[in-house]
Order: C-alpha cells, then structure tokens, then sequence
C-alpha cells in the first residue's frame, strides 16, 4: 500500500517536472510510510525521489527503522540540515512541502542542497486526495459515529447547560462510541454565539428558546467526520426559518451538482447563488467546503477560486451558512464522497428544522 | 505595553541590520498586538517597521480594527501576498518568521518583495524569553495550580484504573482550580510505558507496585505551567532507587546552577554529568529543558548546543530523565524563573522519592 502510494507521488512530481521532494506534514509521512510522530518544533522529514525514500528522524522520536528504504538520525544537538543536504541531488531542483518553514528551507537554500525550490505538496495532496477503498469505509464510519453523537448532543440542551459542559461531554460520548475522540475542538454556540462561525464554547448558559448550532467530528481509525446542525429549541419566527430553510436549500442544491467532471467553485457558486437570491450573501462569509481525511482540512477547498474537477474518491464537506451578527447563525454541513457517477452523502442525521424539546 | 514590546522588537531588528520584519506567529502576534486568532491554514501576519505595523487578517477572523496601525484585510478567495509585497519596503531586506512556510515565503521572494530574505525571528523570540513582572505573576500562579494538580493525580491512581481515565478527569481538576484548561496534552505513564518520555496516555491499567510518571501543565491567564513527578506504589528496589535518587541529584543541581550570566549549555550539563557519572549517560535522551511563557515550547531550550547566557526574567524547565526501555522511566521537571541573583523555582511539590498508598 505505501509503495503504491509513493508511486502515485513520484508519477505526480515527474508530472510537476521534479524528480525529488521533501515532504515535512507528519501526516502525508504517516500516509506515504506508515510512521507517524508528532515532532513539535524538530526537524522531521521525508526525501522522495524514484532511488528511494530518505526519513529524517530525531532520537528522541520512536524508532522508524523499517519504515523508508533510508533512516538518519539525529540528536537535539546536532544540525539535520548537512544530512538533509546530502541526500539531495544538487543539480536538481527540489520540491519542497509548503509547509517547510523558512527556518529549514533558507539554509537549504544557502547550502545550495539542490539547483532550485519549488513547492510541490501538491504531488502528496492530490495523492491523498484520493481515498481508495479502504480509506472510504473508515470515513463512512467516522460520518455514522457523528451521527449518532448528533443525537446525543441533541438530548444535552437544556436550561442552563453550558457550551462547553456540552462539548467537554461530547468526548466521552465519542469514547463510548469506540471512537479515538475529536477529529477537531467541537464548536457548540447558544443564540448569538453561533453568528461567529468559529465560535469557541465558553461558560454562556442556555436559555430556552436560542437557537443550539453544534460542529463536531470524532476520529475513527485515523480519519476525520465534521457535521454541523442548527436546531431551534422553540418555535421559530418567520426571519429565523426563512434563514434556516435558505441554508437547507444552499446545502442541498450545491449536494446535488457533486459529481465526478463539476468544478469545486460550481459547487460553491450553486449554494452562494442560494443564499444570495434569497438577500443574504454578504452574510455567507466563508468558502463552502473543505476536503478531509486523515486530517479535518485537507488541501483543495470547496470556494470559488478553486477550479479543478471534481475526482471519484475524494471526500468534502458542503456548509453554507448565515451569519446575522448579534442574532443567529444558521449552519448545515454534511460530508460527501465522490462516486464514479455522482456523490454518497456520508451524513443522514435529518437536514429538516427541528425543535428540540428543552 | 504593546508599544514597549513593539519597540523593544524594532531595536533587537536594529541589533540585526534589519528595518523590516514578517512575523506569522499566532502567539508572537497576539504578545505584540493583543489579538488572537488561530488561523490553520490560512495567512496571517504582522509587518513591522519604524514606521508602524501591518496586520494581514482574512476577514473570516474576528474585527482586528485597533490592534495595529493598519489592518488590511482579505477574503478567502483573495490572494494575500501581493498585499504583504506592496506593504514590504523592496530596497531592504526582510526578516521573516522562522515558521514562514515555504508556499508564503517563496511567492514573495519571486515577487521581490525584499532586497534578501533572513530568519529573524529572534528579534521576537528575545522579546518574548524576558517576561516582566506581570507575566512573571501568572506563571508563579500557573505552577501553583499545577502543584495543587500534582496532588489531586497522586490520589488517583488505584487498582485497575487507565492512564487515559486520570489524564482526561485532570482536565476538571484543573476546572475547579480556576484553571482555563491544559498547557498540554498531559503524559501518564504505568510501569514501563514511562521509557518512552513522549508516551501517550492510553488504556493501559494500573497494576499496584508500578511506578508512575505524570508530566502535566495548565494554563493561567495565557500562561503554561509545567511540571513532572514519577511515584512508586511499592517499595522501590535499589535499582529504582538508584535511578530515582540520580535524576533527582541532577535535577537538584541543575536547579542550584540557574542565575544570570551562566550559560544554557552549562545547566544541560551539569545534569547529565551527574546522569553519565552514574552510568546512565546513554538513557538520558533529550535536552534538559525548554523555555516556556505563553506557549509551552518557547525558543531557547536548556541544552549542550545553546551557549547564551541566561538572563534575569527567563523562564525555562529543569527536567532531567533516566529511561530504561522495557524497564523504567524517571523524570523529574520543575519550572524556574532566573531572579536578578539566582533563581526561583515555581513548583514547590516534593522531590524525595514517595510510595503512594493505592
């Protein structure tokens, strides 16, 4: 599996006219080797290139033997960048991880350890982008997990509960579930809090009434969920469902149009047209959706900007949202895989408005 | 104070030969201006020169209005790095963040947004190492709170009960100590699992007589604390002892050597000699300690490659440690802050080795 996966990254990198990188995010080393550490500020890094793969190792990490064709190791007190240098090949360029920081790359740079740098993660990213048959399983299952946390989140509300009593709960909720926890801090906001889209859970206490709008995700066998639902916890004035029914119909026009050959920004363009008719495009502030995976934001949105066709197997999130500052935010998100003719929404937690019995 | 910081930056820069400097660190931004944001993966970054400051925001942050004198701000489908071109001087040379990565750094080099590009975040970082007797105040807090913690996890343990049990329930400990939560994810280590210095709390159960190791941290205010003890739960052999009693010996000494003018390199190794004279040199893994403040890891570590000399107002850990694969792992950490003539250690639990009754 991993051999597979290297091949596809070198066959992308002699697309990009490269014939070596440097992969640094401890993720795409964890997906192209198997070894995963998180190095904190260490240097940690993978060497590509068609004679074989080179892993960068502090001490301090668990051994990594057997895990590239190469392991150099390190300790605090040396310099990895001479042996990262040396593994290079000088009279070619090199394609760096965008997330090599400058730290690293000027000194590489100064060490002349290749004849150019570009940043070429977009060999690993359209890689990972891709989940084969195994890795949409385990999503399928993160996504029925969230979903049945929905539920429980749902049965949380009550007077006087507080965000974050609720989203610190959501963990063990997420453990009896045979999940390994959060895919990403859950996002729990009462009334107004929710038209800051990334509101952090704080001690505000429920009212009856407010609108609830929970995020969250867990991790099952390393992949990532993410769903997001709004409820109303009384019954809604006319304003408040005229904005709720806008963003359902947002999320299910743009769900409907993905499928392998649409452009990304189509995508988005189907729900912000939505929004917009409907007046309330100012108040939609952020892209539509992200890819995911191993990790909750993968490269590759789902905006405007972004105007590559859509591929079978990769997995995004749609969720258009209403943001009206000091009075509601309104959010609903479902995540999806491509198919070879059209898409599998991984999420059946209900889209419909519901009051929730407080 | 954002003005004295400011201007303590522009001199270190001065020091440099720079007049200019990108800094892209959340924490550095938010010691610098009063402004937080967590930005994942997208740009976000202070411009600072004799002439003001620049804060590049996406507008899906919170208003950053006030917080420099200028904010210029972006939407997601927006490219910020012509912005940061046209607000860098191009006649001079440019510091950046040492976590600038590659995919910002290298765009604006082809722009040619600076006559050179260099590291300088040590500008920041030197700024940031000294804290005042305002932060000196909540890091004195913050350990306070970790000792009354270090007691709480001492009750804990108990026949049958897990690692992830008592490293998650730390999190309401430090809920009722007034605590906003973790400094970082904490380590919780039965018998053997304690060789590894990074081992993960799982579910492995606690089997009376096993030594255990707790290295946690809250944060106070904005600021971390961070502290570990190991405990027996049965008489300790004299192997155990021996090991026990050497990491404290060097813990001990290294602690008494802290005062300005003495470099870093000389605390790292007055606590491995006292490890390589017992003969267990090669057990001793890692650096002796980090620098810490608003972040747990700050730049500077306790270590043989770092020949500074230490200043009055650093803060940094003192935590030496034996670890025997399969076997045991010992580590004793405290925090210190450098006084004007020596030092003052911010954790008072004890070190002598203690039996838990469990």
């Amino acid at each position: 599996m991993y051999n597979e996966r290297i091949r596809r990254v070198l066959d992308h990198l002699e697309g990009l006219g490269l014939g070596q990188a440097l992969v640094c995010d401890p993720m795409s080393i964890k997906y192209l080797t198997g070894y995963y550490t998180f190095p904190h500020e260490r240097f940690f890094a993978l060497h590509l290139s068609p004679k074989g793969t080179t892993l960068f190792c502090n001490l301090l990490f668990p051994d990594a033997t057997g895990h590239a064709d190469r392991v150099v190791t390190f300790a605090d007190t040396d310099d990895p960048l001479p042996l990262v240098a040396a593994a290079c090949d000088p009279g070619a360029p090199l394609g760096v991880d965008k997330a090599l920081p400058a730290r690293w790359l000027l000194p590489l740079m100064e060490m002349g350890a290749a004849s150019g740098f570009r940043v070429a993660s977009e060999a690993v990213d359209a890689t990972r982008s891709v989940k084969d048959e195994d890795e949409r399983a385990l999503m399928r299952e993160a996504s029925r997990l969230n979903d049945e946390a929905m539920g429980w989140l749902a049965a949380q509300v009550r007077a006087g509960v507080t965000e974050r009593a609720i989203a610190e709960g959501l963990l063990g909720c997420y453990r009896a579930l045979g999940s390994d926890g959060y895919s990403f801090d859950p996002i729990v906001s009462f009334g107004a809090n929710a038209a800051d889209p990334h509101h952090e859970p704080d001690d505000t206490a429920f009212v009856p009434g407010q609108m609830v709008l929970f995020d969250v995700g867990c991790l099952w066998q390393g992949y990532c969920s993410d769903m997001t639902r709004t409820f109303f916890t009384a019954p809604p004035t006319d304003h408040q469902l005229e904005v709720y029914e806008t963003v359902r119909l947002a999320n299910e026009t743009a769900e409907a149009l993905v499928a392998p050959g649409v452009e990304f920004a189509e995508i988005d363009g189907a729900a912000r047209g939505v929004i917009e008719r409907a007046g309330y495009g100012p108040y939609f502030t952020h892209r539509l959706g992200h890819q995911i995976g191993m990790e909750v934001h993968e490269p590759g949105d789902v905006s405007g900007s972004h105007h590559e066709l859509v591929r079978p197997g990769q997995a995004f999130s749609i969720e258009p949202g209403i943001y009206l500052p000091s009075d509601i935010g309104v959010r609903i998100e479902d995540l999806c895989i491509v198919t070879d003719d059209g898409r599998e929404i991984l999420n059946h937690y209900p889209h419909e408005a519901t009051i929730l019995t407080v």
